[in-house]
Protein backbone atom coordinates (compact mmCIF):
# COMPACT_ATOMS: atom_id res chain seq x y z
CA UNK A 1 0.00 0.00 0.00
CA UNK A 2 1.12 3.69 -0.90
CA UNK A 3 1.51 5.94 1.92
CA UNK A 4 2.19 9.55 2.51
CA UNK A 5 5.64 10.18 3.56
CA UNK A 6 5.86 13.32 5.88
CA UNK A 7 7.97 15.68 4.09
CA UNK A 8 10.72 16.21 7.03
CA UNK A 9 11.08 12.40 6.57
CA UNK A 10 11.41 12.71 2.81
CA UNK A 11 15.34 12.85 2.72
CA UNK A 12 15.45 9.25 4.43
CA UNK A 13 13.85 7.84 0.95
CA UNK A 14 17.44 8.68 -0.96
CA UNK A 15 19.51 9.43 2.14
CA UNK A 16 21.60 6.00 1.37
CA UNK A 17 22.30 6.54 -2.26
CA UNK A 18 20.13 4.23 -4.28
CA UNK A 19 19.35 4.38 -7.90
CA UNK A 20 16.55 6.92 -9.08
CA UNK A 21 13.92 7.05 -11.85
CA UNK A 22 13.48 10.23 -13.16
CA UNK A 23 10.27 11.13 -14.31
CA UNK A 24 8.91 13.59 -15.88
CA UNK A 25 6.20 14.97 -17.98
CA UNK A 26 5.17 18.57 -20.43
CA UNK A 27 1.98 19.17 -23.00
CA UNK A 28 1.44 15.44 -23.18
CA UNK A 29 4.47 14.00 -23.35
CA UNK A 30 6.39 11.66 -20.85
CA UNK A 31 9.63 10.30 -19.97
CA UNK A 32 11.25 7.94 -17.50
CA UNK A 33 14.94 7.95 -16.79
CA UNK A 34 17.73 6.23 -14.71
CA UNK A 35 19.77 8.51 -12.62
CA UNK A 36 22.37 7.63 -10.12
CA UNK A 37 23.65 10.99 -9.12
CA UNK A 38 20.94 12.23 -6.68
CA UNK A 39 21.10 13.13 -3.59
CA UNK A 40 19.33 14.92 -0.76
CA UNK A 41 20.46 18.79 -0.07
CA UNK A 42 17.81 19.84 2.69
CA UNK A 43 15.93 18.66 5.34
CA UNK A 44 12.66 20.84 5.73
CA UNK A 45 11.82 22.10 3.68
CA UNK A 46 13.37 18.57 1.54
CA UNK A 47 15.16 19.57 -1.01
CA UNK A 48 17.28 17.34 -3.76
CA UNK A 49 19.74 17.44 -5.90
CA UNK A 50 20.04 15.55 -9.00
CA UNK A 51 22.03 15.56 -12.57
CA UNK A 52 20.32 15.13 -15.44
CA UNK A 53 22.55 15.58 -19.18
CA UNK A 54 22.03 18.48 -21.41
CA UNK A 55 21.19 15.68 -24.03
CA UNK A 56 18.46 13.81 -22.03
CA UNK A 57 14.78 14.30 -23.40
CA UNK A 58 13.72 14.12 -19.95
CA UNK A 59 16.11 17.87 -19.55
CA UNK A 60 13.43 19.47 -22.49
CA UNK A 61 10.43 18.03 -20.31
CA UNK A 62 11.79 19.34 -16.51
CA UNK A 63 12.53 22.96 -18.33
CA UNK A 64 9.51 23.49 -19.82
CA UNK A 65 7.95 22.38 -17.23
CA UNK A 66 9.77 23.12 -13.70
CA UNK A 67 8.36 19.65 -12.32
CA UNK A 68 9.85 15.77 -11.82
CA UNK A 69 9.52 12.55 -9.37
CA UNK A 70 12.42 10.58 -7.95
CA UNK A 71 11.04 7.43 -7.95
CA UNK A 72 13.24 4.46 -6.05
CA UNK A 73 13.02 1.35 -8.13
CA UNK A 74 13.63 -1.72 -6.32
CA UNK A 75 14.88 -4.98 -6.83
CA UNK A 76 12.18 -6.74 -8.18
CA UNK A 77 12.46 -3.97 -11.77
CA UNK A 78 16.04 -3.57 -11.60
CA UNK A 79 15.98 -4.98 -15.45
CA UNK A 80 13.39 -2.20 -16.34
CA UNK A 81 15.44 0.12 -14.50
CA UNK A 82 18.35 -0.31 -17.00
CA UNK A 83 16.03 -0.14 -20.36
CA UNK A 84 14.61 2.75 -18.86
CA UNK A 85 18.55 4.15 -19.04
CA UNK A 86 19.62 2.51 -22.39
CA UNK A 87 17.48 4.44 -24.47
CA UNK A 88 16.15 8.41 -25.11
CA UNK A 89 12.41 8.88 -24.78
CA UNK A 90 13.48 10.90 -28.12
CA UNK A 91 12.78 8.25 -30.30
CA UNK A 92 10.69 5.95 -28.52
CA UNK A 93 7.84 5.86 -25.56
CA UNK A 94 10.64 4.97 -22.81
CA UNK A 95 7.59 3.51 -20.44
CA UNK A 96 6.63 1.21 -22.67
CA UNK A 97 9.87 0.47 -24.02
CA UNK A 98 11.45 0.09 -20.19
CA UNK A 99 7.93 -2.16 -19.38
CA UNK A 100 6.94 0.63 -16.64
CA UNK A 101 3.52 2.02 -15.96
CA UNK A 102 3.05 5.12 -15.33
CA UNK A 103 0.29 6.52 -12.51
CA UNK A 104 -0.74 10.08 -11.35
CA UNK A 105 1.21 11.79 -8.87
CA UNK A 106 -0.61 13.83 -6.20
CA UNK A 107 1.17 17.41 -6.23
CA UNK A 108 2.97 17.79 -9.84
CA UNK A 109 1.87 16.65 -13.02
CA UNK A 110 4.62 14.26 -14.21
CA UNK A 111 3.57 10.61 -13.62
CA UNK A 112 4.67 8.59 -11.17
CA UNK A 113 6.44 4.87 -11.47
CA UNK A 114 4.43 1.81 -10.86
CA UNK A 115 6.67 -1.11 -8.61
CA UNK A 116 9.15 1.27 -6.98
CA UNK A 117 9.11 1.57 -3.38
CA UNK A 118 9.31 5.55 -2.77
CA UNK A 119 8.09 8.33 -4.67
CA UNK A 120 9.35 12.15 -4.41
CA UNK A 121 7.62 14.91 -5.83
CA UNK A 122 9.88 17.70 -6.96
CA UNK A 123 9.46 21.09 -8.42
CA UNK A 124 12.69 23.23 -9.58
CA UNK A 125 14.77 25.60 -8.11
CA UNK A 126 15.77 28.27 -10.40
CA UNK A 127 19.39 28.32 -11.04
CA UNK A 128 20.67 28.60 -14.39
CA UNK A 129 24.18 28.65 -13.81
CA UNK A 130 23.91 25.13 -12.33
CA UNK A 131 22.18 23.67 -14.83
CA UNK A 132 24.08 25.43 -17.48
CA UNK A 133 27.53 24.75 -16.30
CA UNK A 134 26.86 21.26 -14.79
CA UNK A 135 23.55 19.37 -15.88
CA UNK A 136 22.76 19.80 -12.09
CA UNK A 137 18.99 21.04 -10.73
CA UNK A 138 18.01 21.72 -7.54
CA UNK A 139 14.50 21.07 -7.06
CA UNK A 140 11.87 21.25 -3.20
CA UNK A 141 10.38 17.91 -2.96
CA UNK A 142 6.17 18.80 -2.62
CA UNK A 143 5.22 15.56 -1.85
CA UNK A 144 6.27 12.04 -0.46
CA UNK A 145 4.91 8.42 -0.60
CA UNK A 146 6.78 4.92 -0.22
CA UNK A 147 4.80 1.25 -0.60
CA UNK A 148 4.72 0.51 3.08
CA UNK A 149 5.69 -2.66 2.75
CA UNK A 150 9.47 -1.21 2.28
CA UNK A 151 9.52 2.14 4.57
CA UNK A 152 7.41 2.83 7.16
CA UNK A 153 7.35 4.91 10.11
CA UNK A 154 10.20 6.65 8.63
CA UNK A 155 12.34 3.80 8.48
CA UNK A 156 13.18 1.81 5.45
CA UNK A 157 12.43 -2.12 6.19
CA UNK A 158 14.28 -4.33 3.88
CA UNK A 159 13.23 -7.70 4.89
CA UNK A 160 11.79 -8.77 1.40
CA UNK A 161 14.59 -9.12 -1.09
CA UNK A 162 13.10 -8.19 -4.07
CA UNK A 163 11.74 -4.46 -2.22
CA UNK A 164 15.27 -3.47 -1.63
CA UNK A 165 16.47 -0.78 -3.43
CA UNK A 166 19.21 -0.63 -5.81
CA UNK A 167 22.68 1.27 -6.38
CA UNK A 168 24.61 1.19 -9.68
CA UNK A 169 27.81 0.76 -10.45
CA UNK A 170 27.95 1.23 -14.21
CA UNK A 171 27.65 -1.64 -17.48
CA UNK A 172 24.43 -3.51 -15.85
CA UNK A 173 26.29 -3.68 -12.58
CA UNK A 174 23.96 -3.08 -9.37
CA UNK A 175 23.80 -4.50 -5.98
CA UNK A 176 20.85 -4.19 -3.44
CA UNK A 177 20.86 -2.32 -0.25
CA UNK A 178 22.44 -4.85 1.99
CA UNK A 179 21.30 -5.96 5.56
CA UNK A 180 20.80 -2.65 8.36
CA UNK A 181 23.04 -2.79 11.43
CA UNK A 182 23.29 -0.68 13.99
CA UNK A 183 26.77 0.66 15.75
CA UNK A 184 26.83 2.56 18.67
CA UNK A 185 29.91 4.61 17.96
CA UNK A 186 31.93 3.02 21.12
CA UNK A 187 33.93 0.12 19.39
CA UNK A 188 36.93 1.76 18.59
CA UNK B 1 47.59 -1.84 -1.29
CA UNK B 2 46.64 1.55 -2.79
CA UNK B 3 46.71 1.57 -6.42
CA UNK B 4 45.67 5.07 -8.16
CA UNK B 5 42.73 5.42 -10.07
CA UNK B 6 42.34 6.62 -13.45
CA UNK B 7 40.54 10.11 -13.07
CA UNK B 8 37.94 8.64 -15.47
CA UNK B 9 36.86 6.00 -13.49
CA UNK B 10 37.09 8.32 -10.16
CA UNK B 11 33.33 8.56 -10.60
CA UNK B 12 33.11 4.89 -9.91
CA UNK B 13 34.71 5.25 -6.52
CA UNK B 14 30.99 7.06 -5.74
CA UNK B 15 28.67 6.07 -8.03
CA UNK B 16 26.52 4.03 -5.80
CA UNK B 17 25.90 6.40 -3.40
CA UNK B 18 28.15 5.41 -0.53
CA UNK B 19 29.06 7.33 2.95
CA UNK B 20 32.24 9.30 2.79
CA UNK B 21 33.89 11.21 4.89
CA UNK B 22 35.29 14.29 4.05
CA UNK B 23 38.64 15.40 5.13
CA UNK B 24 40.35 18.54 5.67
CA UNK B 25 43.15 21.19 6.79
CA UNK B 26 43.97 24.20 6.81
CA UNK B 27 46.85 26.40 8.76
CA UNK B 28 48.03 23.58 10.70
CA UNK B 29 44.64 22.10 11.89
CA UNK B 30 43.30 19.09 10.21
CA UNK B 31 39.27 17.37 10.71
CA UNK B 32 37.08 14.71 9.52
CA UNK B 33 33.44 14.77 9.46
CA UNK B 34 30.47 11.81 7.81
CA UNK B 35 28.95 12.70 4.70
CA UNK B 36 26.32 11.10 3.48
CA UNK B 37 25.15 13.75 0.89
CA UNK B 38 27.91 13.64 -1.85
CA UNK B 39 27.50 12.55 -5.83
CA UNK B 40 29.14 12.61 -8.94
CA UNK B 41 28.48 16.04 -10.79
CA UNK B 42 30.92 14.99 -14.13
CA UNK B 43 32.88 12.34 -15.41
CA UNK B 44 35.75 13.61 -17.04
CA UNK B 45 37.68 15.93 -15.81
CA UNK B 46 35.77 14.27 -12.52
CA UNK B 47 33.55 16.31 -10.44
CA UNK B 48 31.50 15.96 -7.33
CA UNK B 49 29.07 17.62 -5.30
CA UNK B 50 29.02 17.85 -1.46
CA UNK B 51 26.68 19.37 1.00
CA UNK B 52 28.76 20.68 3.84
CA UNK B 53 26.79 22.46 7.04
CA UNK B 54 27.40 25.66 7.63
CA UNK B 55 27.86 24.99 11.53
CA UNK B 56 30.55 22.38 10.59
CA UNK B 57 34.40 23.14 11.35
CA UNK B 58 35.04 20.77 8.38
CA UNK B 59 33.98 24.06 6.28
CA UNK B 60 35.90 26.91 7.89
CA UNK B 61 38.77 24.66 6.52
CA UNK B 62 37.19 23.97 3.35
CA UNK B 63 36.51 27.60 2.57
CA UNK B 64 39.65 29.07 3.42
CA UNK B 65 42.26 26.07 2.20
CA UNK B 66 40.03 25.49 -0.93
CA UNK B 67 40.11 21.50 -1.09
CA UNK B 68 38.65 18.45 0.78
CA UNK B 69 38.94 14.89 0.34
CA UNK B 70 36.08 12.29 0.05
CA UNK B 71 37.66 9.05 1.79
CA UNK B 72 34.98 6.16 1.27
CA UNK B 73 34.89 4.21 4.63
CA UNK B 74 33.74 0.28 5.01
CA UNK B 75 31.85 -1.99 7.40
CA UNK B 76 35.54 -2.45 9.20
CA UNK B 77 35.37 1.09 10.27
CA UNK B 78 31.62 1.79 11.10
CA UNK B 79 31.57 2.81 14.31
CA UNK B 80 34.42 4.63 13.30
CA UNK B 81 32.66 6.70 11.23
CA UNK B 82 29.36 7.41 13.08
CA UNK B 83 31.57 8.86 15.93
CA UNK B 84 33.56 10.71 12.95
CA UNK B 85 29.98 12.45 12.10
CA UNK B 86 28.85 12.55 16.39
CA UNK B 87 30.84 16.04 17.58
CA UNK B 88 32.41 18.63 16.09
CA UNK B 89 36.06 19.03 15.46
CA UNK B 90 35.84 22.73 17.12
CA UNK B 91 35.59 20.94 20.37
CA UNK B 92 38.03 18.33 19.98
CA UNK B 93 40.84 16.31 17.77
CA UNK B 94 38.34 14.59 15.70
CA UNK B 95 40.74 12.20 14.17
CA UNK B 96 41.20 10.59 17.75
CA UNK B 97 37.97 11.08 18.81
CA UNK B 98 36.78 8.54 15.91
CA UNK B 99 39.55 6.33 16.22
CA UNK B 100 41.03 7.18 12.86
CA UNK B 101 44.52 8.19 11.37
CA UNK B 102 45.25 10.65 8.44
CA UNK B 103 47.93 9.96 5.58
CA UNK B 104 49.48 12.56 3.00
CA UNK B 105 47.42 13.11 0.16
CA UNK B 106 49.31 13.13 -2.98
CA UNK B 107 48.09 16.22 -4.22
CA UNK B 108 46.27 18.11 -1.52
CA UNK B 109 46.43 19.50 1.33
CA UNK B 110 44.24 18.05 3.71
CA UNK B 111 45.04 14.30 4.88
CA UNK B 112 43.81 10.87 3.95
CA UNK B 113 41.52 8.73 6.20
CA UNK B 114 43.57 5.42 7.01
CA UNK B 115 41.45 1.94 6.58
CA UNK B 116 39.17 3.40 3.90
CA UNK B 117 38.67 1.68 0.61
CA UNK B 118 38.67 4.36 -1.68
CA UNK B 119 40.18 8.15 -1.87
CA UNK B 120 39.22 11.05 -4.12
CA UNK B 121 41.28 14.22 -3.32
CA UNK B 122 38.82 17.64 -4.54
CA UNK B 123 39.81 21.62 -5.17
CA UNK B 124 36.52 23.28 -4.54
CA UNK B 125 34.90 25.09 -7.86
CA UNK B 126 33.97 28.46 -6.61
CA UNK B 127 30.15 28.41 -6.40
CA UNK B 128 29.23 30.85 -3.84
CA UNK B 129 25.42 31.72 -4.01
CA UNK B 130 25.61 27.32 -3.82
CA UNK B 131 27.53 27.46 -1.12
CA UNK B 132 25.77 30.20 1.03
CA UNK B 133 22.31 29.22 0.02
CA UNK B 134 22.46 25.92 -0.25
CA UNK B 135 25.86 24.81 1.83
CA UNK B 136 26.38 22.71 -1.49
CA UNK B 137 29.90 22.39 -2.54
CA UNK B 138 30.98 21.59 -6.45
CA UNK B 139 34.69 20.59 -6.74
CA UNK B 140 37.06 19.09 -8.97
CA UNK B 141 38.61 15.87 -8.57
CA UNK B 142 42.41 15.94 -8.92
CA UNK B 143 43.61 12.64 -8.09
CA UNK B 144 42.24 9.07 -6.77
CA UNK B 145 43.32 6.20 -5.43
CA UNK B 146 41.78 2.61 -3.98
CA UNK B 147 42.20 -0.30 -2.01
CA UNK B 148 43.16 -3.18 -4.52
CA UNK B 149 41.38 -5.52 -2.47
CA UNK B 150 38.40 -3.43 -3.23
CA UNK B 151 38.29 -1.84 -6.35
CA UNK B 152 40.83 -2.82 -9.07
CA UNK B 153 40.81 -2.38 -13.02
CA UNK B 154 38.01 -0.03 -12.53
CA UNK B 155 35.42 -2.09 -10.64
CA UNK B 156 34.46 -2.47 -7.07
CA UNK B 157 35.13 -6.55 -5.72
CA UNK B 158 33.04 -6.97 -2.59
CA UNK B 159 34.25 -10.33 -2.07
CA UNK B 160 35.25 -9.51 1.86
CA UNK B 161 32.36 -8.19 4.18
CA UNK B 162 34.62 -5.99 5.92
CA UNK B 163 35.47 -3.98 3.03
CA UNK B 164 32.09 -3.43 1.83
CA UNK B 165 31.29 0.57 1.66
CA UNK B 166 28.60 1.94 3.10
CA UNK B 167 24.92 3.33 3.23
CA UNK B 168 23.60 5.41 6.00
CA UNK B 169 19.85 5.68 7.31
CA UNK B 170 20.63 7.84 10.03
CA UNK B 171 20.32 7.37 13.74
CA UNK B 172 22.84 5.14 13.81
CA UNK B 173 21.83 2.55 11.13
CA UNK B 174 24.04 1.59 8.25
CA UNK B 175 23.78 -1.06 5.80
CA UNK B 176 26.58 -2.19 3.85
CA UNK B 177 26.75 -2.25 -0.27
CA UNK B 178 24.85 -5.75 -1.12
CA UNK B 179 26.08 -8.43 -3.19
CA UNK B 180 26.62 -7.40 -6.92
CA UNK B 181 24.02 -8.66 -9.91
CA UNK B 182 23.99 -8.06 -13.45
CA UNK B 183 20.92 -7.41 -15.26
CA UNK B 184 20.91 -7.62 -19.06
CA UNK B 185 17.28 -5.55 -19.68
CA UNK B 186 15.96 -8.57 -21.71
CA UNK B 187 13.51 -9.42 -18.93
CA UNK B 188 10.88 -7.24 -18.68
Amino acid sequence: MRITVDLPHAYRLINHGPVTLVSSAHGGATNVMAASWAMPLDFDPPKVAVVIDANAYTRQLIETSGEFALNIPCRAIAANVLKAGSASGKDLDKFAHAGLTPFPARVIGAPLVEGCVAWLECRVLPRPDNQQRHDLFLAEVVAAQADDRAFRDGRWLFDDENLRTLHYFGGGSFAVTGSQFEVNGDNT
